[in-house]
């Protein structure tokens, strides 16, 4: 299960169309995060912009978005310790990162894409997965958009064009049963 | 100037929605890349999908589109002889390609987008040239769709969300009085 | 089984001292892919250097080494009809080409690496190979170097630091009959 | 400038030989990181495997050093606050990582290569800069090896093969005058 920018100020352009999309998503998202660590079945991976700073990791990352405008947007869903955590640089979550590397070390099959923006990097890295033959799994109420017409396409292509199943937080993750 | 799997042999699914569209843009865009041809300071690169036959090489691939469903729609487009030609193995041109290497040794740093399919390949493809910070330019009457929503949405998108500069043929190359 | 650059005009600086290497190889070498693409379980793949021609497919690349200055050590490794062909276009059979690709969907977990040049493409290919955990089999018969202390210390960095099998033409396939 | 693989526990197989090493190169390295530090046209970029733990952030990879068995080799060369810092898994600094975007970024043109193991990671990054047509300069007195007639090869392949310029700490940097 992959968290995309949520670390994140909200201090750019579009951050109150987000951040409205963010509020209704940060209550499920924390939730299946806690979920996710606590199942040995399930690789949880924060990848994150890097906003420009090849210096930051992981601490200056979280500051940035704990004292960003938005702290009560970000402390639910910090990553929790000893999560894998990778810093990116544009938008996809496999550009000039080592998530293809470490997703195929795991032998992972399936990526569960959660954060924001849904018609930005959630659809871009979903494009990039699927040119991996990952199977993608998009919790509908765990993504965030700026624009709810791009935000519904983005959605629709991922169905469609690339095989996602557009689900639920409550559905996401394989049933603990069935392991 | 790039031209995205327009050797097709149409005999997938989908392929009646597409060909009505594809009948649509056959015709500027034949004219477009005679234009880019003729130009020096225009790079013509065809990038096509090599339908999974790691042999392929253009010749096979053209005759796979002449020897289909709609040749009619496959021979006024065929690349020009000398032009350079990559076959792909999945969506995005970029992806498993040299074309990267190539527009930066040939210093180019803007990218006209042409031919199939809007919101997929073309939209794919465009993803990868924008966080590589190409300038885009998509002329809207050589680019095919599936799905009339989809691919105005990922005009939209390419538009909004990676300023892209959504044009026509007729003025999607720079005069060459300006050179 | 990956052929390297055997497709060459020998027109280039240094040729005289490679082609002294390649009269040596070309015999085991031609014999070797004779058996590899007759084989079910082995997947053959020539890969070689476009010259610096996007244009170029396999036949025109076939037609530069037939046409150069030493056909007679072309003619006998031409690759076989059917067989993959993929163009690269700087040393390592990795770089701006669909291979990793091709290997993941075939399944290929080992490499067989010959042709030209030991200290140079070949290298850098085995390299590219083992940061992707691809096993390395090196039949030292079926390479040719340029530089002899070069390409020795070429073959003792694949051994020693890349975990490559540095074999024979006559034992790099496994046995049909262990099948 | 790239500072490679310096953040090391030496608790591997063959950490003696490389120790014996990097005890004549840590002082040059030291003043050399500290002149790169200070001048405002020469980018320092550390890049260091993650040992396997892609929850490692600086702090971590650090921490490993100089909690090893030779902090005194670690903490004269520890990162200058501010200094980018790549984690990376595999022996090349390109491989899964942001460099190539962040030299481009920045016009980066000729890549100054340091530290450790000069056959190994020094050797494949130098080959993954040159195909990707960066400059490289290495100075002999900041590269670590393992086996000294490796080393001595690695160093010949990249001066003859890769057009390296195999210089010295004194001489690596542009005379500031230059400016």
């Amino acid at each position: 299960m992959i968290v995309i920018d949520m670390l994140n100020p909200y201090d750019h352009q579009d951050a109150e169309a987000l951040t409205a999309s963010v509020e209704r998503i940060v209550g499920p998202l924390a939730d299946l995060v806690g979920r996710a660590h606590r199942r040995e079945d399930v690789d949880l991976v924060y990848v994150n912009d890097n906003h420009g700073d090849f210096a930051a990791g992981r601490e200056d990352i979280e500051a940035l978005g704990r004292k960003g405008r938005r702290p009560d947007l970000v402390e639910p869903v910090l990553p929790p310790p000893g999560c894998a955590f990778l810093p990116k640089v544009r938008h996809s979550v496999f550009f000039g990162t080592a998530l293809d590397y470490l997703l195929r070390r795991q032998g992972v099959e399936t990526l569960v894409l959660t954060g924001q923006v849904t018609e930005q990097c959630v659809l871009y890295s979903a494009l990039d997965g699927y040119v991996r033959h990952y199977a993608l799994r998009v919790p509908r109420d765990c993504v965030a958009h700026i624009h709810t017409d791009l935000g519904d396409a983005a959605l629709r292509m991922m169905e469609r064009n690339m095989g996602a199943d557009i689900t639920t937080a409550a559905r996401c993750l394989p049933s603990e049963d069935d392991r």
